[in-house]
């Protein structure tokens, strides 16, 4: 194997027994982690006063080892079949969602230091640097299958998404009918009576909006009794897909006339 | 076939591969949800005074179309063996529940138009038009799969429904018996106990009635740990009746290897 | 069939296809949740002082017929084998829980009838009569198919009785330690912290208390994440208890080795 | 056998059929529940001045019989094959955390006794003595039963908690950015924004702190909707393992007319 294509196999997920494309693989996700971990406290007042200084080289740190990897990733993608022209498929790989991710996950580094940036910006192009978690999608097993999941459940959760959009609709409509001149400025439209009807039937209950008619509260709790039990269904459904994808890598399957193995019986 | 079987056939909901039918009825359904959402952003106060006139088009023409999508569907109905006969087959046709919903929905704009609306009746009148939305039932999928699998667990939701009203009746009781004299306003009878009841045992929660007593707390927490499973037993039915009837439609209940069917493999 | 074997059949639940039997409980039934809807609503203010002689008039009605179904239960009911002796076989029959509830449901109206009773006790003896909708589990097929859930799951209801028991009283306990300086009030002792941990794990959060220092809210949302999943266990037993009760009257099983069939697989 | 070996087979969790065991067994627990109700109880102000009495020498009698329990288990530990050296074997069972929790749980009534506790350390020395619940896992089926779910479903644990932090993440970030300014105290830093996360996510929801703006509460509606269905996943693992957990101990897999065993009938 050449250098580039064993660099390729290093960089991408680890092969099983793959030691060095694991510790590689191990490595970048730590300083992910960690690299995020200050980002979120750097929006604690106070606390960039204090670590600002190691803040600083750590960040520093981290976008030269960020940038390395971009590079070397573009270089050596060259080894995969799907890229394997230098121009054309160096370009077709940075266009990719993962490479994307990367690029974004260093450039506000860069503008930082080439440009001086408004002050509305600064807030906006700090967090960009919070997409350098979606990186870790790369290497996670775990973010894998929960993709997985919710791909593999896209047609269901689409359907309930509509049943819960229309059901949402009716709702807040009704709502809004019998609580708008009670409450004026709670229920002072459909789409707020839906920050009420989502609040209500996801059973958040923040209880800053919430009917005080007699006829408003009566409709609340059927709305609320029967409402609750449509907008529990995503949580199903990610369960039962949950279990049916941790079971599926366990168990074998086996049809029960002929004893041979089913691959995917679903 | 005729044109009047032809026309029935492309409005009533798509055949496998019948094109013509299948763009009628996505653009009915956007028609619809544009509509749909027109009507619920004219709540929004400041609306209408800028986008007046467009809305005021816009409805011209949704109802337009479905007053002739309407007259279309009287004419050609007697396509169907059902309603065959020229004069009683469209009158039972008529009194069909989707015809009414098409009805319902575009008698709103012709009121207005021909009879001056006290304003008492303007707001109610307006959200009628909401009824279109019921339209899409006729050409959606998922929504007649929902409705499907509310009609299927019936007998069980039926039976929750007995065994919550009871059990809040007790609930409520018992807590206004304890609560009464400490918040003789909050709890100030056994229906508006009711509410905390529904607020509790869904666990929406707002906030805006809690029992303060030491014994009202207990009772309080009891209730809720106890009330709380039973309150979610109709997402449980939904869930399940759900995932079945997904499954139902999904998979072969055939062994790959030896072709045999399989029963039952849940 | 003797006259009292007659009407100790009508009495009891219907059997199938016994016309008069099913009459008389829909009957019963119908005049019950007439009468407990009555005294619910008796307990909103102004209620009493509009309809008043109507209500004094039905409820006697209803105590009347009450008192007499149950002085016939008791004459009849040496019908039965195991009530067979007339004076012993009566008392026992008196003592069962059914017979009990039924005399509780009458007992008040005849205390205010015969004794003035101090304005302290006339509302227990006033919600005492909501005993009467229990008489309803004698003739709801719902309602016994739900005892018997319970009844059936009785173990892993009180396992997780007791293991919720116990996460509570640590979950408190590490909660009252962390705030009880910052919030002396809300915060007081630990079974005040459990009204805490309990609004927050059964996820009704009202807000009336919720940590507020830095520690107390990481701990809180900690035990919110882990804790949830355990309070919702209950409401998982319940519902998986429910559609096997459901499914174990609807399907048949079969062995699939030998094709008879297994009466309860459970 | 000796009376050591016999001692020690009382102390361990009885055996089927051990009756001065199973004795043996229940009088721990009953005075481990006791006291423990005592310790949560003499955090109710007014209490200890009352009872003061009889909790100092309750708790003294406790502390004796936990005090002769763990030194009698040191001595006849040896009677286990792992333990059996005199010393090495004795100091390696004081070292297992069962032992280690019965230890802590009597450490602090010797602390009080020999040392001037400074006010500070009473209350966190005081609580300690709750480390007396967890002895009762030593006996309880239902706590072991327990623990046995939650290691069995470590794996699918893990995935969540890991797929739940970063959804955290992103949501806070999110929220952070689109209501920091409409809210500089609520939503001050991420780490703060994700107390609304978890609240929120869990649906707890308390009202302390919820989005304002139009954005933040379209954007809060959107999170409720997606995210509940995710920190919903521990309920459903944690039930689908005990319902699992519950039926292998209970059902026997085999058909009662033919007595093969039938494989999964799941």
């Amino acid at each position: 194997m050449s250098a580039k294509a064993r660099l390729y196999a290093i960089m991408e997920k680890a092969e099983e027994g793959d030691r060095l494309s694991r510790v590689f693989d191990i490595c970048i996700v730590t300083l992910i982690v960690f690299n995020v971990t200050m980002v979120i406290l750097e929006t604690v007042k106070g606390m960039k006063e204090v670590y600002g200084g190691f803040v600083d080289i750590f960040e520093a740190v981290c976008v030269l080892v960020f940038t390395a990897e971009y590079m070397l990733r573009i270089w050596c993608c060259t080894a995969d079949a799907k890229f394997a022209r230098p121009i054309k498929g160096r370009l077709a790989f940075m266009l990719t969602p993962l490479a994307m991710i990367d690029l974004i996950a260093i450039f506000p580094y860069y503008v930082f230091l080439l440009v001086t940036v408004p002050p509305n910006y600064t807030l906006p192009l700090r967090l960009l640097r919070l997409f350098r978690l979606l990186k870790v999608g790369r290497y996670s097993h775990s973010m894998r299958l929960f993709g997985g999941v919710i791909w593999q459940k896209r047609q269901e959760l689409y359907i309930v998404a509509l049943a819960l959009m229309l059901l949402l609709v009716i709702v807040s409509s009704l709502m809004y009918f019998v609580e708008h001149h009670a409450q004026p400025e709670a229920f002072s439209s459909i789409p707020k009576t839906m920050w009420w009807g989502i609040v209500t039937l996801t059973t958040v209950g923040y209880g800053d909006v919430f009917p005080i008619t007699p006829l408003g509260k009566f409709l609340g709790a059927l709305i609320a009794v029967l409402g609750v039990g449509m907008f529990a269904l995503p949580a199903g459904i990610l369960s039962s897909g949950f279990v049916e994808a941790m079971q599926d890598s366990d168990r074998d399957h086996k049809c029960p006339h002929c004893g041979k193995e089913i691959r995917n019986p679903k």
